[in-house]
């Protein structure tokens, strides 16, 4: 309403044409190519003063053919309302947000998906049972000049009611130290392309109980959920000389050995059940061209991952974004190379392409 | 387009925090909780002067696990167009409407999503083979300073038209009349929140003709639908005491007996299909807090519910609002319990406790 | 973001009443009426300067019963985002689009969907496994003063990278003349409404290599696609006289016989398969009221038909349009026959009426 001032509107789309070397074809080894979209937002911000705010953003997804993981017929067509949450704010010490957005864990996860250092953040850091967002409360404030946060939530987790050992809430705390510029928001960057001095470390622990069988035939041997992780990140800025940025963190998602139960649920292996893992990324931004040149190392374990227990896989991939609007007009190339410990008939390494245009408006 | 005067955005949402003592897990008798949006919309609304408007709205639901009668995985993922409308204005007194937009049946389904009296509407009040909105034409007007309102329309009702024994139209008539202050829109409200004096009587009636087959598999039994109902509202302010308010309704739909064929179509029968029942609901708005206390009584006869003929239930809630800006942020506690009058292995009484926040931005 | 303008917001809608003679009812024999949206959209448009633009639209549509060619219990609700486009100019001659829009086949999908002569494009236009739009990247301009115009694209055309033969992109090249007025936008017009005097002719070009199998069960026999078509636009108002449209296209649609193999892709076959045809719509706009009469003919010649080899259709229709606003308040009405060469017990001639109101706010 008009006494509350306007919703501001805003479109946030990233346009990609990608190129695999393997999974395609009714035999699954041909290469693949698509153009399509890996975020394609419309995102609604309000604020009725300084205490209230509000944040909504659409997602729109389709006809994906070449997953992270995987290429297929791709016959998805998801309209979702990705986040939707109330923001109060007593001051920066105490904040309560309430509704559907990220929950409080990795670092990376909580990054602006429109700000990542590389393409985009690791295709293997989220948690079991859950997307990147999940629904709930959530309590943060930054403290000492903002050189310390602390956040918690207590959200959904596994939402599955009558398939669940039992319908139990999802708690994570999460915490930081900035030992410089600080990162005061309940978003992070990967990158702030030289306007920041940063050095963080965090932290953070997440539990659920009961959150599934190891046995689901015989509805035993319920296991509990949890996970830790800890993270840094490093940017600087050399005048003259250009930005140099480095993030790393190790992640270890714990479902209680479920793998090992006679018909262990589906969630509690693969690519997001049991597993830990860790990443490195660097950039490097041009001082006088708004290029940056980045590079991204991924190592994981796998519980089991189709069919193969004890999978381990790395990922290595590079490249460029170059800004021409700093995030609102960016164009980023990257080339990548999947390499798993144990190949099988579908289970083989391979190398990825993918050109992005970032708008955002 | 600019010269027709700028589209109006809105966003309307109401967040949860459910629990239900029954019907979780595999065994369906553990409790469940969760968070989740009752409602999650984004309203649209635009004026070319007085006599020509639009009122466009989305809706977004995911993974409800809780429903009213029943507790699931909730894999539903519905993002809609809710109500779409072009709405023509000769002056008071003729108004016509087309497009989707809710049915003029009951008075409670006529009253704004966001301006209830108890929680929500009545889990059992939706007509068959519909949603609270249907597609079609509608004329109404106020006559007589707004003492009498008249509506009737011409709407799809059931549109299945390889599975209806006919392809026709539903026609709904309405009209009320209110004896102290006017109530002149298409939309009702649950309270006014103690700014009017009303006492409105409503009556309305409903008929499809060949809806359903009361044996589907030999397609033979063609049932007609009709219905009935009739409501009352009445809100008082008393300066220094507060607000009172008392409303109720009785409604019945008809279908020929469809349950007792050999083989009734699904929506003839259960929650949605063969019923009558009625609804009490009252309320007490605090003369100088925001704080209303809130009561409601409802009981219900199904034709055939879950496999039993002539269940029966009472619904019995209370709660409170507090307004801390009137509908636009709003919190709502309710405790409801749901009685059965004959319990089986899947139909067991339950108790069910919500905390809402709504919030209009 | 403030510092970019506004993004704009649009809604159009066009609701209509359908009601078809044939192919309701278990036995699929009776006649069917509804009320549904044609279209149902909200567009976002937004420019940072002359040079760079953003197109934004969703699309929702649900349980359509009456489609083109066959009555169901419609039970689609399908809300996507059916329109996401960057818009590079680096003057009138260049132009590069980026992301989701109408690839550059033939003139009337290109034609606006909001701007049509006849109440709607042709049934039967549209090319094979694509929707009206696609993915990808097109270049265009326009020369000698918009008498010349040209495009050509590059999109996914089939995306199934599981199923099909080959993972290959769909090349499309188009151009045309314009004698008289010039057309110079990425998007054709039905009818201009005698505000230009227009003599279009145009003709374009489409290939797509191994796009699916002539033998789906033994992965073999891949075929190629290619298409190409003809079209002719003209508009010329006359004082006092009013103004005349005639309009027409011939479009051939070749998938290398693939309707011959012992197991034919499904998208090979059918209203959207292997086919060639043309229409010609003419219309007449009164001098002093807004008021359009029109008619329609189309012929096309399908491979193979809901099991019918060498089908072929004959449609015929007309109506009128009512312009209250221009096409932001249009009314239509037309009543169409479809006559197949072959009837079956499943395909049989039809007739239908619609009448469709237009709303643009």
């Amino acid at each position: 309403p008009e006494d509350q001032g306007m919703l501001k509107l805003e479109y946030k789309g990233q346009f990609q044409l990608l190129a695999r070397d393997d999974g395609a074809s009714p035999d699954g080894d041909d290469s693949a190519a698509e153009f399509n979209f890996r975020r394609n937002r419309i995102a609604l911000m309000g604020a009725w003063g300084k205490n209230f705010g509000l944040y909504v953003q659409t997602e729109f997804l389709e006809d994906n053919n070449i997953g992270p993981f995987a290429v297929s017929d791709g016959d998805n067509s998801d309209f979702q309302i990705l986040d939707a949450v109330a923001r109060f704010r007593v001051d920066e010490r105490f904040n309560v947000w309430v509704g559907k957005f990220k929950y409080n864990f990795t670092r990376e996860n909580l990054e602006a998906c429109e700000a990542p250092l590389t393409l985009d953040r690791s295709l293997l850091i989220r948690a079991p049972f859950v997307s990147t967002r999940d629904k709930g409360v959530a309590v943060w404030g930054d403290l000492l000049d903002g050189k310390f946060q602390y956040r918690a939530d207590v959200m959904n987790g596994r939402n599955d009611s009558a398939s669940s050992p039992d319908s139990n809430f999802r708690y994570t705390a999460r915490a930081h130290v900035s030992l410089l510029d600080p990162e005061t928001g309940y978003g992070y960057k990967g990158t702030y392309l030289g306007k920041k001095k940063v050095l963080t470390l965090g932290a953070a622990y997440q539990i659920e109980q009961d959150i599934a069988f190891a046995n689901v035939a015989a509805q035993t041997g319920a296991v509990d959920y949890s996970a830790w992780t800890a993270d840094l990140f490093f940017e600087y800025p050399v005048e003259g000389v250009g930005t140099f940025t480095v993030s790393s963190a190790y992640t270890d998602y714990d479902l209680d050995d479920a793998y090992k139960g006679a018909d262990p649920d589906s969630g509690t292996i693969g690519l997001t059940g049991e597993k830990n893992g860790s990443y490195v990324k660097a950039g490097y931004l041009l001082p006088n061209l708004p290029l940056q040149i980045f590079g991204r190392y991924e190592d994981w374990s796998f519980a089991e991952f189709d069919g193969i227990v004890d999978q381990e896989v790395d990922w290595i991939g590079g490249g460029i974004n170059y800004y021409f609007r700093d995030q609102d007009l960016k164009l980023t190339l990257e080339y990548s190379a999947a390499d798993f410990d144990k190949e099988s008939a579908s289970v083989e390494d391979f190398n990825t392409f993918i050109a992005q245009l970032q708008v955002i408006f």
